[in-house]
């Protein structure tokens, strides 16, 4: 449907949404009229928090996740475990993995994975500032938790040759069958490797 | 998943889109991520066209469509039948009424129908200014394009009895099978009604 707008302002706005990734001009179209229903000052309060957030967002100099402070709340917290290091993609990772409370140590956020396809190489990610890290020393286990993607793998395996001639501990997450899966609708090479990763069974998962 | 944000300004940011209706607090963050990659300007720009949209959006003083200037574009342009007024909800209708280029009168946005559920009430919509506009002249037909549901033939019965002792034809929008539909998966209330609303057939739709 080619639609012509009454008017160019909510062309403008419509546009704007319909950026946003997932979002086409319907729902763009619906998003800004339910704003447009809203008091001013709650458009106001809307478009101001993502402009303060732009503005004024830090990413912690230590691990790069997004804080308030110079340096996160995870890197300043002396109760986990700094020898530790999980290395994720991205701030949502960091999240997911807080979430499972599995996880004592820090964290170290590349900012993207090695995607040719999308243009981003090694340079783009922050993995000069984890070799770095680890040369400083304390750090004495590097756990990789990147996609199990083919880009996942790329970067792994970048970081594995980054990393081989440092006095550290390289680990990569657990590939295998997700829990409450049934193995019938596995895939063969996740079936596969869990058969050859195997862990002693204790009576006890 | 209770997920703790490693920044308040990201949780602020993310808790104002899952504010927007059929945004969960996931592809909040999503968005908010996206937004966040772009630049300062794109981000700038994003914010300000919504609140430029809030601030400065003009209503049209006849239809009550939205507008940039004082009378819309549809009702001051001189080629379209002023004596024909088709009542919508709401300005998505408008201009899903245009995209037919089947309607070449004017409208008139009701803002809503009568919806005693979510509190809406004949005193909420421009019903009063439809009577007025009417009372005023030059109005022949009144084409009554609401929803077909429940709320929509209650604001089409409200509208009729302020009507009815008018000098007004009044008409509403044909009900029947869907252009493309298959007669055995349409439901009984609409068949039945395109059966007893059959029109003439001579040869040609």
């Amino acid at each position: 449907m080619n639609q012509e707008y009454p008017s160019l302002l909510l062309e403008k706005a419509v546009g704007e949404f319909a950026k946003l990734p997932g979002i086409g001009p319907k729902t763009a179209m619906r998003l800004v009229l339910h704003l447009l229903r809203q008091d001013t000052a709650a458009v106001d309060a809307f478009a101001g928090s993502i402009v303060k957030l732009k503005h004024e967002v830090k990413y912690c100099k230590v691990c790069h996740n997004i804080s308030d402070t110079d340096v996160c709340q995870i890197c300043s917290n002396p109760s986990r475990d700094s020898s530790l290091v999980c290395v994720v993609e991205n701030i949502r990772d960091v999240m997911a993995v807080e979430a499972t409370r599995q996880f004592k140590g820090l964290y170290h956020v590349l900012g993207g994975i090695i995607s040719p396809m999308d243009g981003v190489g090694p340079a783009d990610l922050q993995i000069g500032s984890l070799v770095q890290r680890i040369a400083e020393g304390g750090i004495k286990e590097v756990i990789l938790a990147l996609s199990t993607t083919m880009e996942g793998d790329t970067t792994n395996f970048y970081i594995y040759r980054k990393l081989e001639k440092m006095n550290v501990k390289l680990s990569v997450i657990a590939r295998g069958i997700s829990v409450g899966d049934e193995l019938q609708y596995a895939d063969e090479v996740t079936l596969g490797r869990s058969i050859v990763n195997r862990t002693v069974f204790s009576g006890k998962i």
